[in-house]
């Protein structure tokens, strides 16, 4: 039952690869279109486990999926980085000349801008997800429509490769959390990461002195991004990720926290997967 | 000369309603179609000036214009919060049963999400531009699909609106910057906000330190957003908004700034637009 894992996208999508990599090769997929898709599964008890994308280098946050989490009291118990690398694919016999329209996923795209520009005879369109367009391409046998998905999806849907790393910024990491409806169970000794949440108001020095109490704890800071509170202005929700040492460092700031912010959570609590 | 305007999207788009609340009526529109395209506009002196959404309270930081802004060298000179009212779009005599498919902008889409969770027959399709599919449909009658977009396109494209307001959050602020090749022309009474970007290492305490030093100089934070910096592990870039009544004060933390932190960055300096 625990092997069974909720993804974003398809057998060959880059979900599909973490999933592989932090559980194992013997899962079985829940492959799901949308984020949204992904968490009912996991509130319905389709999958116990979900693989959500949460931040890259280029783009940043994925916001929304920060929200999900939240508004859903899913709990992230672990991480995992993945290296991105981009290809461009299309039908066997196919060349680059013959390619008029590009559909993959809005990020893939965007990570991929540079390349396209010298080939302004392709269309970029947006789709769904990276590795369903490349089987979409194979099934219908579409002609002058070319995938930017993984070496995987070309293999497993029979593409060729007509371009290879085609991102644009080689050093391309995106981060994905694991996340559960129930918290990890994980021993004290070998958590040194957390996700936390919580609102200040908007009053000078707010920030900078829970900021300090995170440094007093020897709390290192690897995250933080301000949100500005809908419907009560001048106050702002922080999402904010932190590394440390020792477990009861955290868990004196995480009491301090409490008092002094508001609405403090812990949206997890989980091995720090960056190496040093 | 200087009423040249570049926005992303056509005439009937929120940039085009932001660049006639902020300009006034009498402005020529460059209409671009991406915001690369605004950035080379702008580059060549098409325009002398763009219009650009920079976030917003459901996805927060839009940060590859924050990139676009970065790396060309443009300046902020202006800030405006727009209500975004999103509504749903067709030819005349169609009815929501007849709609297929819908297209707009993937940002559009995810803010009216719940919506269209009571019309599961109807594809969320993603587009470039909100204004752009309601004058397609227009152009060439589709049948079938809607757009999402201002009621300004809908009066511009002779389009029926089928559902108005359906937008997840009534309170949908979205905040566009006035960016420029040169910098403002305001005089240090006027300047009461400021866009800042610097780099940190990741060493506990840094950003509290830097943090501090604002808030002894009276800056208010009203954005904060961290980027772990691509090539350089555990090396930090920051976008940071601070609000001041004087300009003195901020002019002090600035120079402090230069000195504490690496590759401190003015990205503009211009007049708050929020109101308290």
């Amino acid at each position: 039952m625990e092997t069974k894992i909720a993804i974003q996208g398809i057998k060959g999508s880059f979900h599909h690869q973490v999933a592989q990599e932090y559980f194992g090769k013997d899962i079985t997929l829940i492959e799901c279109m949308t984020f949204d898709n992904l968490v009912d599964g996991l509130l319905k008890k389709d999958a116990f486990q979900g693989v959500m994308a949460i931040e890259n280098s280029i783009a940043g946050s994925i916001i929304p999926n920060y929200a999900l989490i939240d508004k859903n009291e899913l709990h992230i118990i672990g991480e995992h980085y993945l290296q991105i690398h981009h290809n461009l694919m299309a039908l066997p016999g196919q060349t680059i000349s013959d390619i008029l329209e590009v559909h993959s996923h809005p990020m893939a795209l965007l990570q991929c801008k540079e390349f396209f520009r010298k080939y302004p005879h392709i269309k970029l369109v947006e789709d769904a997800d990276t590795a369903e367009t490349a089987k979409r391409i194979s099934e219908k046998q579409l002609m002058g429509i070319a995938a930017i998905a993984s070496k995987t999806a070309a293999e497993l849907y029979q593409l060729s490769v007509l371009a290879s790393e085609i991102q644009t910024i080689n050093n391309n990491s995106t981060r994905f959390v694991i996340v559960k409806t129930q918290n990890s169970v994980l021993s004290k000794d070998e958590i040194n990461k957390a996700s936390l949440k919580f609102e200040l108001d908007h009053k000078r020095g707010s920030l900078a002195t829970v900021l300090n109490v995170m440094s007093d704890c020897r709390l290192n800071l690897t995250k933080i991004q301000s949100l500005p509170k809908i419907e009560t202005p001048w106050k702002y929700a922080f999402f904010v990720d932190v590394t440390f040492d020792k477990y009861e460092d955290y868990e004196k700031a995480a009491k301090l926290l409490t008092i002094m912010a508001d609405h403090f959570k812990i949206l997890g609590e989980y091995r720090n997967a960056r190496v040093l």
